[in-house]
C-alpha cells in the first residue's frame, strides 16, 4: 500500500481469516465510496502543501498561516480537477486539519439554506459557494453555550431606518467560541435577541458583514480577534475561534434570516407558516455527522494502537526467542478489542443515522412531525454517547501505547486534543444526555395510555414482559445469541427508566424529582443510546454482506461490543435483576473467547479502515510496522537539535558547573 | 489572598461550616508545612523570573530556554537564601515546569545515594550537590520500558586496561526518554547488562560522563539529542527528554556503581553482603511521592473546576433573576464531589505512605525484609491507581468546565499533559496492577498455611468471616457508619481475590489461568487498593483533628469517596453477594445527601489546598473568580492578534476573495 521495503506486519496480515477488501466496503458502505476515498486520500498524501508531520513545530501564527495556504490549495484542486462536492468534501476530510472552511461549509452555508427564504438563498448562497464571502456561525457567547435562550446579544429593529442595530450589551454578551471568526470570515451568522417595539421576541440568525472585502479591517463598531491557544500543539490551534463584540452595528432588515419568523417594514414580528420544528432537522443533521466523525477518530485511534501492539514486544522472552507481542496479553485485548468493535459499531449506527435524517427529512416534508421527537432524542444521545466513548478511546490507546504514545509523532496526543472539543460542541453531551432522559421518562409514563412507543423506543412497548422475564444463558455460549443480548439490554435499559420514573414520583414534584435525580437519569440514557447501537449492529449483521469471512467477524465485533458492555455495567444488569451474577461470569468467560477470536484478525481488521500513513500521521501506526527507525529519524528534526549545544547554555548551564554564582552549601 | 478588589466568591466562602485555616493544616500535614509552603509559593510567584502564563506561546527552543532559566534563578535564590532542603523543594515545586534539575535531584543523586559504595559517594555526591556536574538516569531504551531485565545496552569488562566498554549495540538499545538526556545533563548513570569474561550478569548502573565539562560537546563515542515534541504546549516539552548511543565508550572500573554487586580488578563478579532487597526500598520512597504528587495534580484540577462551577452559571433564570451556578445541578456535582473527595483521599494515603516508606527502612536496616513484599506491592498498587484517576480527573475537571476548558488559559489542557506520564513512567499502571494481583494470589495460596497476612493484607486473615457475612444495610443512613463500608470494601476485594483464584486453579498450569485471566486480575488489585485508600481516610479521620467542623467534613469526604466507588463498582459488590440491589440503591441515595453537604463547603474546600493563583496557573480557577473579564483580556495577547489583518490574508485569503482562480462550478 504505501511502497515499503520491508512488511513488518506481512506475518499478522497471512494469519486474517477474512477477505479484507471485501471488508473495506463493508465499512465504507460501497464499493464506490472506497474508490472516491482512496483517490482522494492519495491525491493529499501525495501533494507536498498538505504535508502536516511539522505541525507540533510551528508557532502560532505559522501555523495558522499553513493552514490558510492548505486551505486555498485545497479549493485550487477542488476547482482544477472539477471535484464533484461528495469527491471535494471526502478531500477536505483527508487534508485533516480543522480552519475556517469547515464552519464555511459546514455551518455558514447551512444556515442560510435552512433558515433563510428563498430571497436570501438566492442573494447569499451563490456568493458563498463562489467564496467570494466567507462565513461563520457566530452564537456561542462568553457567558452562554448550552443555554442558547440566554444570549445577551441584541438584534433591534429601527423602523426610522428599516434597519437592525446589532449591539453587545454586555461583556459576557461577546461572541466566543466561533471558528473562523478570529481572523478571517468576511461575513457570519450572528444569533442575536430580536427586539422590535421594546418586546423581546427571542433567539433570531442575522447575516452580519463583520470585515471589508477590499482591506480585510473590521467594519464600524465591530471589535474582532482570536481568543487565544487551545489545547494540544496542532489541533485546534489551525483555526481562528474567536471573540466578537458589537458596538451598534447597523444592518438591513433584509439580513435577518426570515424562513421561520418575519419581522415587517412596520417592525411588526410575525411567524411563517414553515414549522418551526424543520430547524430540529438540521440539528439532527448535524450530529449525525457527529457520529460518523466519531467512528473515523476512533478508529484512527485503534488502528494505531492494534498495529504497535503487534510490533511492539515485551517480557516473555525464553532462550533467545522474541519476546511476547503486546497484542497478545489479555489485559492489551481486554482494552483495546472493545474499542475496535465499538469503532465498527459507531460506524454502522453512524450510517443508519444517515438513513434516519433522511426519513425524518421526508417525514417534515410532508408535515408528519410523529417521529420528531425520538429522532431528535436518539441523535441527541448517540451524539453525546459515541464523542465520549471516542475521547476517552483515543486516550486510552495512547495510554497502550506506553510511553511512545506520548510523542507528538505517534500522532495520538493531537489526534485526542483535536477530537476532545466534540465532547462540548453541539450540545455538551451531559446536557444532551438529559435531554434524552427526559424523553425516556415521558415515554414510560405514556406506556399505559395506549400512545405507542415508536423507533428506537418501539422495545417500551413489551414493558410487561421486559419486567418480568429472566435472561435464560446457561452457558458461555448462550451469549452469542442475538435474541439473548437484545433482550438483555432492553430489560436493562427499561428497567432503569422505569425505577427512575418511579423515584421521581416520590419527590413534591416531578421538576424536583427530576432534578435531584438527574444523575442516575443520565445512566438510564446512556443504557437507552447502549441499546440502541447494539440493535443496529445486530441489524446490520444480519444484512447481506459479501466476502469471506466479512460477515462472522462482524458477528463477533458485534458480540464483543455488546458483551463488553454487559461487563463493564455488570452493576446495572445484575442489580435490575434480569441476569445473574453466574450469567454475568459467564459473558465475561465468552469475552475472553471472542478476544481470542478477534486476535490473529486484528490488524486486517484495521486495515479495513483503509487509511493512508499521511492521514493517520503517526509513526507507530505505520503501515509497514517499520516503528523503531522511523522514530528514531523523526526525533532529530526537533528543533532542539538544530544545535549541538542549546540555547542558553552559556547563560544558565555553563556558570551553574563553573559555580559563578554557587555559594556552597555542602 | 491575592488582593483583589471584589471576591466573587466571597458569597461562597461565606457559607463554609468548617474552619479554612485549620483544614489548611489538615491537608499540609502541620503547621509548618503550611508555612513554608506559604513563604515558597508567594516567593515564587512574586518573582518575575517564575512567569509561565506566556507558555503556551512559545516555541520549542524558546520555551526550552526560558525553563534553563528559571533552574538557574531558582538555584540562584535557593543559595542567596540559603534555603533549607525543604524549602528549596518545596520552591521547586512552585516553580511548576518539567526541567533537566527534576531528574538531577530527584533519580541521579538518589541512584549514587542508593547504589553506590561510600567511596564513590565520597567522590561524586559534593559534585552533584554542588552541581559542578549534571547527572540524569539513563535506564528506558527504545526497545524496552517496562522489561528492564531486556535491556540490550552492554558493559564489557576489559581486564586489560580495567575499563568497561559502555556500547549500544542495536538501534533499539538507544537510550530514549531519560529526562534531562537531550540537551544539558553532563552525566549519567547508564543502565546495561554487565559482561565479564563472556558471562552476562544481568543490569547493573553505571556513571558515564557524556559531555564535556568545558564546552558542552558530547564525548567521543556518544551521540546524544533530543526525541522530539511531546503531547501539550507547554507540559515536559520544557524537558529534554534525550535519546543516547554509545559506540564502544570506555570507562574506569570504579564507576560502575558497586554497592550491591562488584566487578573486582581481575573481572570477577561478586556479590556483596549488601540485601538486594535494598533497592526495593528506593522504590517504595519514588512510588510514595509519586502519590504524592497525584494528590497534588487532582487538587489543583479539582480547585479551578469548583471555583469555575461556582461562577458559571447556565439556564434556571426565572424572571430576570440570576441563572443558576452549574455546581447546583446534581450532574455536576455526582462528576466532581467524587474528584474533590479523591483528592483527599490520595493526600492522606500518601502521608501514610511516607510512613511506611519509614518503618521499611528502618527494618531493612534491622535485615528484617518480611514486611517488603507487601510494603512493595502496596506501594505499586497505590501508585497505579492514584494516577489513572488523576489523570482521568484532570480531563474531567476540564470536561466540567465546558468549552472554556478547552483554552490554554484555564490550565487545564497543560494540567493534563503534563501529569498523563505519571500513568507510565515508574512502572506502566496495568503492568503494576498485574505485580499487586501476584502478590494477592500468593497471599490467598496461603491462607491456609498458617502464614499471617500482614499490614494492609491483614483483613484476609478474616477469610472465612468475609465470604459468609452479608452487609446488615437497612436504611441510607447506615452505609455512614466506618465498619460498614470498611467491611464492604474488605468483602468486595477477597471475593473477587478467591473466585480469581478459584478460576485460575481450572487452567491446567497456574502461570496460563494467570496470563488467560489478567484482566480480572486487573480488577482483584484494583479493589484491594481502593480499600486501602479507604481504610487509611477511615483512619485519618479517627485522629484528633483540630479545628471547628474540619474533622466532621473530612467524614463527609471520607464517605463520598466510599460510596462514590460502591456505586461505580456495584457489579462488583452486588454479584459477589456481599451486598443486596436494594442496599446499592441505598448507597447511591445517601450519596445524593452527602453532595448536598459537601455543596455548600466545596469553595472552601478547594482553599483550603491553599494554591496561589501562580501555582493554579489558570483563570477560570482565580481566587476571586473574576473570570470573563480576565478571560476576555487574556484572549488579546495572543500572537494571533499581534495584527488585526493576519500573515497569510494576502496570499491565501485575498485571491479567493477576488475570485483569482476560481473557476466557478455553480
Amino acid at each position: 500500500m504505501e511502497g515499503a521495503a520491508v512488511d513488518h506486519l506481512a506475518h499478522e496480515r497471512s494469519r486474517a481469516q477474512f477477505d479484507v477488501e471485501a471488508m473495506k466496503i463493508a465499512w465504507a458502505g460501497s464499493k464506490h465510496a472506497v474508490d472516491v476515498a482512496d483517490r482522494m486520500a492519495r491525491l493529499v498524501a501525495s501533494d507536498p502543501v498538505f504535508k502536516k508531520d511539522n505541525r507540533m513545530m510551528l508557532g502560532r501564527k505559522e501555523l495558522f498561516k499553513n493552514t490558510l495556504r492548505k486551505a486555498a490549495h485545497a479549493w485550487k484542486r477542488i476547482n482544477e480537477l472539477r471535484l464533484t462536492e461528495e469527491e471535494a468534501s471526502m478531500l477536505r476530510i483527508f487534508v485533516d486539519e480543522p480552519g475556517y472552511v469547515d464552519l464555511h461549509w459546514g455551518m455558514f452555508v447551512p444556515a442560510i439554506k435552512g433558515q433563510g427564504t428563498d430571497e436570501q438563498q438566492k442573494k447569499w448562497l451563490p456568493l458563498a459557494y463562489r467564496m467570494q464571502i466567507i462565513g461563520c456561525y457566530a452564537q456561542t457567547e462568553l457567558g452562554h453555550g448550552s443555554n442558547v435562550q440566554g444570549l445577551e446579544t441584541t438584534a433591534t429593529f429601527d423602523p426610522k431606518t428599516d434597519e437592525f442595530i446589532i449591539h453587545s450589551p454586555t461583556l459576557t454578551s461577546s461572541k466566543w467560541w466561533p471558528g473562523g471568526l478570529g481572523k478571517i470570515s468576511t461575513h457570519a451568522v450572528v444569533y442575536a435577541r430580536l427586539i422590535t417595539d421594546g418586546k423581546d421576541h427571542g433567539i433570531n440568525g442575522f447575516i452580519v458583514q463583520l470585515r471589508s472585502l477590499d482591506d480585510h479591517s473590521p467594519l464600524p463598531g465591530i471589535v474582532v480577534g482570536d481568543i487565544g491557544t487551545k489545547f494540544g500543539n496542532g489541533a485546534y490551534n489551525t483555526m481562528d475561534n474567536g471573540v466578537l463584540r458589537f458596538d451598534h452595528v447597523r444592518i438591513p432588515r433584509n439580513q435577518m434570516l426570515m424562513r421561520v419568523s418575519q419581522v415587517t417594514r412596520e417592525g411588526k414580528f410575525v411567524q411563517s407558516d414553515v414549522p418551526r420544528q424543520l430547524l430540529y432537522g438540521t440539528m439532527v443533521y448535524v450530529r449525525q455527522t457527529i457520529v460518523s466523525d466519531a467512528s473515523k477518530a476512533l478508529s484512527r485511534a485503534v488502528c494505531i494502537a492494534v498495529r504497535y501492539s503487534a510490533v511492539r514486544r515485551q517480557f516473555g522472552s525464553q532462550d533467545g526467542s522474541p519476546e511476547t507481542q503486546v497484542i497478545d496479553y489479555k489485559t492489551q485485548q481486554s482494552r483495546l478489542f472493545p474499542l475496535l468493535a465499538s469503532a465498527y459499531a459507531f460506524r454502522f449506527v453512524g450510517e443508519w443515522l444517515k438513513w434516519l435524517y433522511r426519513d425524518v427529512t421526508e417525514r417534515l416534508q410532508a408535515n408528519d412531525f410523529s417521529t420528531l421527537p425520538e429522532a431528535h432524542a436518539c441523535t441527541a444521545g448517540l451524539k453525546s454517547l459515541t464523542t465520549s466513548v471516542t475521547a476517552d478511546g483515543i486516550e486510552e490507546c495512547r495510554k497502550l501505547c506506553g510511553g511512545h504514545g506520548y510523542l507528538c509523532s505517534s500522532g495520538l496526543p493531537e489526534l485526542f486534543a483535536v477530537y476532545v472539543p466534540a465532547c462540548t460542541y453541539e450540545g455538551d453531551n451531559v446536557v444532551l444526555l438529559l435531554q434524552v432522559a427526559r424523553f425516556l421518562m415521558k415515554t414510560v409514563s405514556q406506556l399505559g395510555s395506549g400512545k405507542k412507543p415508536v423507533g428506537t423506543t418501539a422495545y417500551m412497548g413489551s414493558v410487561q414482559h421486559l419486567l418480568q422475564s429472566k435472561c435464560d444463558v446457561l452457558t458461555a455460549e448462550d451469549w452469542l445469541k442475538p435474541s439473548v443480548i437484545l433482550e438483555a439490554f432492553e430489560a436493562r435499559a427499561i428497567r432503569l427508566a422505569v425505577n427512575c420514573a418511579k423515584n421521581i414520583s416520590k419527590f413534591p414534584s416531578q421538576e424536583e424529582g427530576f432534578s435531584e435525580l438527574s444523575a442516575d437519569l443520565v445512566e438510564v440514557a446512556i443504557a437507552h443510546c447502549q441499546l440502541i447501537i447494539v440493535s443496529k449492529f445486530i441489524d446490520k449483521v444480519k444484512e447481506d454482506i459479501q466476502g469471506h469471512g466479512v460477515k462472522e467477524l462482524l458477528q463477533i465485533l458485534c458480540n464483543v461490543y455488546a458483551l463488553s458492555l454487559v461487563h463493564k455495567h455488570l452493576g446495572d444488569f445484575v442489580s435490575t435483576g434480569y441476569i445473574t451474577p453466574r450469567q454475568g461470569a459467564l459473558a465475561n468467560e465468552q469475552l475472553r473467547f471472542l478476544y481470542a477470536q478477534v486476535r490473529p484478525n486484528a490488524v486486517a481488521l484495521v486495515d479495513a479502515f483503509n487509511y493512508t500513513d499521511h492521514y493517520l500521521g503517526s509513526i507507530l501506526g505505520r503501515f509497514d510496522g517499520n516503528v523503531y527507525p522511523k522514530l528514531y529519524e523523526e526525533a532529530w528534526k526537533d528543533p532542539l537539535n538544530d544545535t549541538v549545544v542549546p540555547d542558553g547554555y552559556h547563560e544558565y548551564i555553563r556558570p551553574l558547573l563553573k559555580q559563578k554564582f554557587t555559594v556552597s552549601r555542602m
